[in-house]
């Protein structure tokens, strides 16, 4: 009860304690009863309201308090690390960037680095370790939030890399880490499209193909903490090859890669007079859009192999909103309408509305937000926990 | 808490205070305090133990109580329809079974079957419906758990049926409804392999690919109630036409009527000449069985595709367990060796051991005794809502 007040006062903005009680079904009088338990451990505020204008029942509003503490998010790529700090109620209080040395690295070198762009988030921001509760932590790859391990990632030279532990010790801090889908999630979750919304999918589509989902205001992470893999689903017997090993996943259709692979081939471009993998799908991109015929083949196909993806989601999950998210949205073609309505006419007609699609283009820095609400949902987890609802019999 | 207790108790048969405390991890306290209250509503009881043993710490077991109340399940198919009725504890008191007059019928015609149905099996055991709680009913379909409407079923003349209202009104009883494969699920959590799992995927191969999710003791059915569509997603682009009038779903590769079709062309069969459907594919699977190359053809490419959408379940919901299950699991080449080596050729190496897959043929009444797992839930949450925890201050 603690925690579903608080995540729907979170998630809600102020609200008094009879809409509160009204969302959460339940009494006014265990709403009045949690929410001081809340205030007086620090997390949720009283605004000031007209106190005088409606008396007997004073429209006096709830917050979550934004000044308990702060917290920082990290996400690591191959090119660029990206960090933000925050405070409790999600504000930007500071962010930095840094490029990384290598692609691939080993776990020390990788920690160097994610150290000293935590100090440079900290510096700009005017604050010490010692201000922040705790850090999100998040990269590509296998990554198992419960146990805080990188089984794999494109960035580890190593696999299985306790990664949580590591960087905990390293900066004296509590760690969570988490794979970017699940990043995205938790943005729109806490800062995003999903806000208002108990449960959701969010689809993600830059290097690979990335999936989130959030039921009852928590990210849902498959049986086991390694699930809704969705660029790993085969929409192909022994079809494309993926970079994962295995043929006909998702993502050997739609991801990046994917269409760089394609683009070499339509625009004779040779890898070694090319330059970066960026700039062969800003030219297939412009080539596309000037009327060339195979390289509008290659979006034409990514974007019916993404409404096949989606049409997927929504025979299995079945969602109210699908919010197409990452940093960057920029290849027109691949969120076309017709690509909407092929993924309409691949759903079941079932009488219901079918799921609303949202695209969310956020900029870079929404990785480094997202683990920072990483951090701001672990930070609240232990924060709710710790205390239980107090004397059972 | 209680219905977390509850539903632990149920699972894990008589246990004693200390082992629930353990499972649930909370205090011995709050069991006995919660225990106490479900005593009271009659829903758990005490079983005799040798109090004198040990003393200090008396190892009386908790149970579910079976006698509290009867409810009955129906499912109802296009040919057959099958009825049970259980005690609390799920133990099954009677059976019945009839053929269903017509392949799809109006509504009114099938509450006269179903009601005729649930008179033979409540006659079977000497009970009235008097003695009934609760009825679930079960149908192929579309059908909205939530609002008890059968969106669309293949075997009721109307879309948009408000089933559950009918048939209550009919037989003067609260019912549920839902979709075969969410009994199945049901059939499975409580009285079947995931009897002691709180959360594991059941896919059911039979006249459709079914597919439930147990997450957390419940059956997950997607954010709109209508998802878990498995059978609908599609694996082929433009690929083999399905019965929804979709391309490329999964069933159109696995379902029954996917292997009449090609059965059809292997046999040189004429449908005019063949008598049914089922004596096709019994003739098929002999034939395979013999080395007839075309029709080993037909089971090897059904079980590729039916390890594909089991390789997309792991890959998505990271089940610590699958079971396939349904009343029969007639056709072994769909379940051979080679087909669970391909599930895991086809999902990613996480380094965690893949989720097992288990086989579970349950027999015809299955389905019903799924039905009456239905009847139970609803009951237990009615029950176990009402009353709430007491005394909020």
């Amino acid at each position: 009860m603690r925690q579903r007040l608080f995540e729907c006062l979170r998630a809600a903005g102020a609200s008094s304690r009879a809409d509160l009680a009204r969302w959460l079904d339940c009494s006014p009088a265990s709403v009045t009863s949690v929410a001081a338990e809340l205030i007086e451990a620090g997390l949720v505020r009283e605004l000031d309201g007209p106190r005088e204008i409606a008396r007997g029942r004073p429209p006096v509003s709830l917050a979550v308090a934004p000044d308990i503490t702060k917290v920082a998010g990290i996400k690591l790529t191959d090119d660029a690390h990206t960090a933000v700090v925050i405070d409790f109620s999600g504000a930007v209080l500071s962010e930095a960037t840094m490029p990384s040395a290598a692609h691939r690295q080993s776990l020390t070198a990788t920690l160097d680095e994610a150290e000293t762009l935590l100090d440079m988030a900290l510096a700009e921001a005017d604050l010490s370790r010692a201000d922040l509760s705790w850090v999100g932590l998040g990269l590509p790859g296998v990554v198992d939030h419960a146990s805080g391990v990188a089984r794999w990632s494109p960035l580890l030279t190593q696999r299985n890399t306790p990664l949580r532990e590591a960087f905990g010790e390293r900066i004296g801090l509590p760690v969570a880490v988490d794979n970017d889908a699940n990043l995205l999630a938790l943005a729109e979750l806490w800062f995003g499209a999903g806000r208002a919304m108990t449960d959701f999918a969010v689809v993600t589509i830059e290097n690979g193909v990335g999936m989130g989902l959030v039921l009852g205001n928590r990210v849902f992470r498959g049986g086991t903490g390694l699930g809704m893999e969705l660029g790993h689903t085969k929409v192909q017997l022994d079809g494309a090859l993926c970079r994962c090993g295995s043929r006909g996943c998702l993502e050997a259709y739609v991801a990046d890669y994917a269409l760089v692979r394609e683009a070499q081939t339509a625009l004779h471009w040779d890898r070694d007079t090319a330059g970066s993998a960026r700039a062969l799908l800003e030219t297939l991109y412009a080539e596309a859009k000037a009327g060339h015929k195979a390289a509008l083949s290659i979006f034409n196909r990514a974007g019916r192999y993404l409404a096949v993806g989606l049409a997927n989601v929504t025979e299995l999950f079945d969602p109210h909103l699908i919010i197409l998210s990452g940093g960057e949205m920029r290849f027109d073609f691949l969120y076309a309408d017709a690509v909407l309505a092929e993924v309409e006419a691949l759903t079941r007609q079932t009488g219901r509305a079918p799921p609303k699609i949202e695209i969310n283009a956020w900029g870079d820095m929404v990785w480094a937000r997202g683990a920072a609400a990483l951090a701001l949902a672990s930070l609240t987890e232990q924060l709710l926990g710790e205390t239980r609802p107090g004397g059972a019999p």
